[in-house]
């Protein structure tokens, strides 16, 4: 098992990819455990699910995505001075909260595709969905409080706020669909609320088994949440301009989803002829019947005029200046040099990644 | 608010009706404030589940249904010497946890109606019955959480163990649906899974905020297991043989829906000529395209080979069976005798009543 060299002591010498990968090691044979207990057919469901099996049920090597939030659970446990593994059952509850909400809103948005291969509820129905999401949820609670301690439950606690805020920013984001304008403002809560909140909880649920106080952890949770508003603007970039090759989505997947995501709530908040142009297509788009047949250089056009209204550059500068009040938020709490090295390694990985 | 009278130390003497009605009095308002919570427009889809409301958001005063979980709440804190108040916040989050299973439920099986109303996946969308059952769940496990204690964390503990069988029950159900011969110890497993785990749930919640110890809890939860089979079994039978205005169905409700319930699976395991017609109709059914044409007649010749070959006798016992069952279990704990006597009571009312 790789492991974290507390000779890493500036972000600069941390390897990233070993780190994300100790994260991956460590929790992915609990995960695994963990959803084997599900009964039949659910346990299916949920492996075609994580990409440990294809749908036709035979072993899979898939593409379990980046693995940041165990790896940051795990760091976590460490930043309290307890052991990574201390951290573990915290990083299969984050991720099983996570892969719930996955299904979960995958069926409730249509969305056919996730990492490269058909969503659950296109392979195994709408009902299988529903039901594989909401065990995993169930497990996710399973797996903290079966520790019988007084932290687990606190641990539980702060993952059920979360998941709560998780369901408020998935109820925002369908209520936004049917809008013609967000504000700038409503979509950073949306955000904050869909990515920040699991990923603050991510930083905090280890301290927090770990025996962490109240203080610590939210000041963690503070990292947490602004690393989410970073890594959502970054993703918000790359659902854009991203190259399909590496993000595993259609050239301008966003803008084929209709999505007002931060570069286009940005642009359209900017004012100015680009903005202006750009309102108009998108309000005749939301009223066109053949949006569904439009070719590359249409959305290149939108594209184009998102960036020429500004949308472009002000959501890489917001990810940069979210990244600047995680790395400073760390400042709060007393920890290891080299957890603190690898959580701003973490942090500067989000805003750089192409995937 | 009625109370429940320390002097009625027999079943005989306790007013049932007055003891749902202090179930749902004491628990109501709670619930109602937690909800109160969800963010728009889910608050408003969960006021319309739950009967606050009606699909205009005009307020209604709904049937809220029986109240059995509540009522057994209170009496569960009662049974381990505490304050029925000490079990609210336990009939709260069994109430949720109920309710997110219903949402779910009703648009995973399709159908359209709940307590005479439009479902909510029929008057709000797919969409809301996910998210807002989801909201649901989350929501009992904070209401728990949030009183801070070990005992909440056990509580809310024994709240996932039920939820994840009661998620394991819909999963049963669904398979069996597309199965020709389901077994009665299959069909008793999958409702006890369905109906007696949060049962059980709901009979040692307030005991165990209340300080309960295990063995305490685990004996209460036995007769709670119980109760709910035996309540299914009646359920099972007014689903066939109910009153259509007391029980808010349509009649011969369950074979419409071609349900593998109770009194269809023990009358297929029966044998004889009865049970061999029988088969015979229903797998021809079960292949059919004018099914949903049926008369009433071709209903209630199914409904008089189920009888004819013993499926309605049967399921009569099992639920006396399952009820004497259900009150041994209750010598196995010292409480109060008023308290005994209206856990004695409950079981009664499960068993006699019409909806």
């Amino acid at each position: 098992m790789p492991s974290a060299n507390p000779a890493d002591d500036t972000a600069a010498d941390v390897d990233i990819v070993a780190l994300l990968e100790r994260g991956r090691t460590m929790s992915t044979p609990v995960l695994r455990a963990a959803v084997d207990r599900l009964a039949p057919p659910m346990d299916t469901v949920a492996a075609y699910h994580f990409g440990w099996i294809d749908a036709e049920g035979r072993p899979s090597d898939g593409d379990g995505g980046k693995a940041v939030r165990p790896a940051l659970a795990l760091l976590s446990a460490e930043a309290a001075g307890a052991s990574p593994e201390t951290g573990i059952p915290g990083a299969v509850a984050v991720e099983l909260v996570h892969n719930f909400s996955l299904l979960h809103d995958d069926l409730m948005d249509g969305d056919e595709q996730r990492r490269h291969r058909d969503t659950v509820w296109k392979v195994h129905g709408p009902a299988q969905a529903i039901l594989v999401g909401d065990a995993l949820f169930a497990l996710a609670n399973e797996v903290l409080l079966e520790l019988g301690t007084v932290d687990a439950g606190r641990a539980t606690r702060r993952l059920t706020t979360a998941t709560r805020k998780l369901i408020d920013g998935q109820a925002q984001d369908i209520s936004y669909e049917h809008r013609e304008r967000v504000t700038v403002e409503e979509c950073l809560e949306m955000e904050g609320n869909k990515t920040g909140a699991l990923l603050a909880c991510a930083v905090s649920i280890g301290a927090v088994l770990g025996g962490a106080d109240d203080r610590t952890a939210d000041t963690l949770e503070a990292y947490g949440y602004h690393l989410g508003l970073a890594f959502q603007a970054v993703d918000d970039l790359l659902g854009i301009w991203g190259d399909p090759v590496a993000t595993g989505k259609q050239t301008w997947s966003d803008l084929r989803q209709r999505k007002k995501s931060l570069p286009v709530v940005a642009a359209l908040a900017a004012g100015g002829p680009a903005s202006q142009r750009l309102g108009e297509l998108l309000a005749a788009d939301a009223k066109s019947n053949d949006f569904d047949s439009f070719s590359e250089e249409e959305f290149a056009t939108r594209a184009a005029l998102i960036e020429e209204a500004g949308g472009r550059e002000w959501t890489s500068q917001e990810a940069r200046r979210q990244h600047a009040i995680a790395v400073d938020a760390l400042n709060g709490v007393e920890m290891p040099a080299h957890v603190r090295a690898q959580l701003v390694a973490l942090a500067d990985f989000v805003v750089v990644r192409k995937r």
